[in-house]
């Protein structure tokens, strides 16, 4: 599998953020059967599913075990996965984390933060295109606070679309969507548009669709992510309701 | 232990970044025993030891149960743990991280990423407070490609130094050095001074020392970081010639 072929799926991500003090007594365990039943039942409608690394990283070595996990499961299901840990690193380093996500899970994605510069995403790109993947590197991020850095005024421009518009090029020309894809925060829709303009070919995952106040937006390559409010409808673990909030998403996406 | 009782120590850290091609049959055990002999050996003359997380996520679940492992032995041995993630993340992802490593390991240092914004990286600050320990936020990282967004113009400075600026008025005013730490890297010695013209109470975290071309730089709060200079010299585990690496180093630092 490819991870490109997420984009001719229903353009709905399910963000799988697993919180323990939702799941009862054996909290690894009941989270391991309801994210699964979830990936289940969801997958039909959804391009792929996104494993937020922090809440696993907060269980220990077994919440890493637990990921690497579902991570193969979802590859069952059919389903491309979105490794959502942010990375970023120098050199040799930069090669590790591409080997834990994007070479052991062939046709998996990973999210990347651009700060320490281009030769520090390199590794990720060119494992990306060794092994069917692709990366979402942060452009523009869905909290109220992403400013600080990302909207400083560069040659009269926000920051990140600078960004966008270095990465762009970086990807090179070519047919259809790239690997170097970018994450907009749903929150900033006027972003979006921006983004798409300056990087035609770029997936972007747009998260904060939902609990953070996001609506969900249509267009060539935007992948909707839903976490809280797709994993956890009304604040719990509830299938039905999922599937509820599913078929809703799913209605302002492709109806 | 409070991680600031590091800045009291010799200025040298020892990171760890375990490679399985350098050991042998069994490498998961071998490097468990290499880095217990290592930090046992070199802690007198360590102000912490780095735990290049990448390295351990490589090595999938049972390599993220050795970091932690070896991230208790660590304070058994008295030295204070850099947990070396370069992490960041929105709001309650960012406090999982603080979670997985601040608050799991009372006393200890995150590096983290400041591309998200101050927003993002306050659930550090939080945690490090509430549990003795510190960040290192990046700043201008050892590579060579890092001038790509750290080195643009923002007001007639290079970002890194408006950062630098921005995250010690965050810090604010007070005793001694404080917990945002900053990383610089030490193959970039005037970026160095430049950041601690700005912030002069940032404990600077300086990788690169060694294998990457960096110097060991001697100042108050400076904490010089060699990873492959120091824990394989000679290209190799080698316990002998880590404690002659460790000697020269400390020459030119403390003599």
């Amino acid at each position: 599998m490819d991870f490109l072929l997420a984009l001719e799926r229903p353009p709905l991500v399910l963000g799988v953020d697993p919180r323990p003090e939702l799941h009862g007594k054996d909290p690894l365990a009941d989270i391991r059967r309801y994210a699964l039943e979830a990936m289940e039942a969801l997958a039909p409608g959804l391009c792929a599913v996104k494993f937020q690394l922090a809440f696993f990283e907060a269980l220990g070595a077994e919440g890493v075990g637990l990921l690497l996990e579902l991570a193969a499961a979802a590859r069952v299901f059919g389903l491309p996965v979105i490794f959502d840990g942010k990375r970023g690193d120098v050199g040799s380093t930069a090669r590790a984390y591409a080997e834990a996500y994007l070479v052991r899970f062939p046709g998996s994605a990973l999210t990347v933060n651009p700060y320490l510069g281009l030769d520090a995403l390199a590794p990720f790109l060119e494992a990306a295109r060794a092994h069917g993947g692709a990366l979402f590197v942060l452009v523009k991020t869905s909290n109220p606070g992403s400013g600080f850095l990302q909207d400083l005024p560069v040659e009269g421009r926000p920051l990140y679309l600078h960004l966008a518009e270095a990465l762009a090029r970086w990807e090179g020309d070519g047919e259809g969507f790239g690997r170097v894809g970018m994450v907009v925060g749903a929150t900033y829709p006027e972003a979006v548009a921006g983004v798409r303009a300056v990087a035609p070919r770029a997936p972007l995952l747009l998260p904060g669709v939902g609990a953070q106040g996001g609506k969900p937006l249509r267009g060539p390559g935007l992948l909707n992510a839903a976490s809280r409010a797709l994993f956890y409808p009304g604040g719990r673990p509830d299938l039905e309701a999922a599937l509820k909030a599913q078929a809703e998403l799913l209605k302002a996406l492709v109806e």
